[in-house]
């Protein structure tokens, strides 16, 4: 069971994840407990840190946001102890969770098991600090952003956990965010693949990281509300099992289109900006060649990698910035689903709904687990709800992975 | 050096303490910082665990608490290195601090040197946090009350420092609070015995058990502003050399005492109160045999420890509640100095200062270190004012421990 910050953020909101808890173990059930540091405490650490040039000195920067996740960790252990249930606080050094040492986005290497099981044997609820372990040099890391969910996965990866469910303030994976479209539906269950990318693009109910882990690990996750008693959505392998159908659309902001003219020399071009992109670990998925007006590239990138961008296409001698336009300002609206490419009815109804658009697109991709469109910003919400219209995604119908689904 | 709370209360202060490390680092001495919580974090972070019943499990209770102390020691860390100087964190758990296992008033039991040293080697400045520790079933343990002037003490000692700076909100020790006497006048030195007595009397610069370990082991103390740069009180044993004189006065609230009627077996019963006492750890040195009206024992003891005393009292059978009667609200008022009985001079003028005292005395005792009165608490400043006033404590003079040492 995972807590994140919004479920933690007070007093009585631990009083009512201990119940939480408590009705886990009252079912008969093993339960490790992981949790994030209590809302707001976090960015009242790194405010602190940063004050103080924190950034530049990660070491330090991680033994002082990690004091937020082992805060809660006690206090979720003394609100079960108090009714009744014994629990104890584990921060990553003490399990331990051993991690690389990339102070700041450090990846968990090994996490034993022994303290845990010990606890187990006893009735004691281990509580586990998320976000956090422990480098070869006994110094606290932290992992990064969504890193409390990773910690729950490799947790439940660890323990060979029949499940893993994360707690948050939204009650499972929708087609849509419903603050943007108000009937969107929430999903039963979704396979790994698509919660990847639907995290990957924007989505925030988990991170790409934990899901990723969780895949690799094959540990069913379930996303479900810490506030309301019901059923969220499971992410699972079993789920792959429908090979057709769109799971949701999402939309992140924040990106630029860059044209290159890389005039003769096209297909060398793109393999070089490839796998210069590649290795700096910057998105470029959203990228084609385009052999009119004199052959180039069009590419999206995060606006805050245009400086760096620029630079190296000038320095590998790629293009110079005169030979560059960019575009800003823009959104990525991307439709998650399976067999997009595959099964002919999907491309020609996305080739549809592209010509009934009537504003501009930047640029579109098509894979066959994705459907990404580059709009101007100010339309992105518009979008994301004209085609969860347009695919019925409000409706349990033939775009749904539920129905669809032959063998279900 | 060791900076408490409000010496470190925020990031302005924190900059100003690294720059008072950087200038003994600069001025060529291998330095070991020991920091307290940020004033006021270390309240807050009890009130979470008061919430849950915090004080019934001590484990977690430490594992919240000791987080204050976590922050400010890498934020120090972090100050320092923006001015140049390589530092970096420690927690109890990370040199380790060894302790028992008494969470809440933990004893230090060893201290590893190892990687303080390597940190001087390296040029760095090891930055520690105060007040917690580690046992041996790795859970994190706190000191209790003046725990990080303990760890100060503690590292002092284990490294075989040649001073241990203790900065702090005032400029030194005092002949008496300032606050309360205005003419008091700061020591430039005290022995471990009587600023052990202040301390224990109530004097708050500095907690009692940091100068029981600084005498045992013989580390030079000194008490100093973190505000201003000038030299504070050097607590040594070499102060011991001087042999009679009085160094301050201080006082404490929240007594009461006890008149227990035990008839005739007074030097048994006497014995007995004395070894309960002893065993609760309860303060016990003004306790007077009375032969007058029957045979009594008058005792001071702390307001909150009645009941527990009287009915230890019943249970061993020395008194029934009908043959105590109690009186409360009372404060003890203490002169702290040498040679007090053993030099006629003084104990001369202990008996004259009684007699001109022109309120009511509830019990007096001297010891050749200290003379202890009670008197009701709302004349417990006018007789601290009095007694500094009558030994002429705001002079250097017969009764200063500076001219008084023939061999000083």
């Amino acid at each position: 069971m995972k807590f994140g910050g919004t479920s933690v953020a007070d007093i009585g909101r631990l009083e009512h994840v201990a119940l939480k808890v408590r009705r886990q173990v009252e079912a008969g059930h093993q339960v490790a407990v992981v949790v994030s540091a209590m809302a707001g405490v976090t960015n009242q650490l790194v405010g602190y840190a940063k004050a103080l040039g924190g950034v530049e000195s990660l070491p330090e920067y991680d033994a002082v946001v990690s004091t937020g996740e082992q805060i809660t960790t006690a206090l979720l252990a003394l609100a079960l102890q108090q009714i009744g249930v014994p629990a104890q606080s584990f921060m990553g050094w003490q399990i331990p969770i051993k991690t690389d040492n990339c102070h700041g986005r450090a990846t968990i290497q090994s996490i034993e098991t022994q303290s845990l099981e010990v606890c187990w044997k006893e009735g004691i609820v281990p509580i586990v600090a998320g976000f956090q372990g422990v480098n070869s040099h006994h110094r606290i890391t932290t992992l990064g952003r969504g890193g409390s969910d990773t910690t729950a996965v490799a947790i439940a990866a660890a323990v060979k956990a029949d499940r893993c469910d994360i707690y948050t303030d939204v009650d499972g994976v929708y087609t849509a965010d419903p603050r943007i479209v108000p009937f969107a539906r929430k999903l039963d269950e979704i396979s790994y693949a698509e919660m990847l990318e639907l995290a990957a693009q924007g989505a925030k109910v988990l991170h790409p990281r934990s899901v990723g882990k969780a895949m690799m690990s094959d540990v069913p996750v379930q996303v479900l509300s810490s506030f309301e008693d019901k059923p969220g959505t499971m992410v699972t392998s079993s789920a792959q099992l429908v090979e057709v159908g769109i799971s949701g659309v999402t939309h992140s902001t924040g990106w630029l289109k860059l044209t290159v003219g890389v005039g003769d020399k096209l297909s060398t071009n793109i393999k070089k900006v490839r796998s210069l992109l590649g290795k700096a670990d910057i998105p470029h998925e959203m990228m084609v060649m385009n052999m009119i007006q004199g052959g180039h590239i069009d590419l999206f990138i995060p606006h805050g990698h245009l400086t760096w961008v620029l630079m190296v296409l000038e320095e590998h001698k790629i293009a110079s910035e005169s030979q560059i336009s960019v575009i800003s300002d823009l959104a990525k609206v991307t439709l998650v689903g399976r067999g997009l490419i595959t099964e002919n009815g999907y491309s020609q109804k996305l080739l549809q709904a592209m010509k009934n658009l009537d504003f501009s697109t930047y640029l579109a991709t098509l894979t066959t687990q994705k459907f990404s469109i580059g709009v101007h910003e100010a339309q992105a919400c518009e979008l994301v709800r004209y085609l969860h219209y347009h695919f019925n995604l409000d409706q349990i119908n033939d775009n749904s992975p539920k129905t669809m689904a032959a063998g279900l």
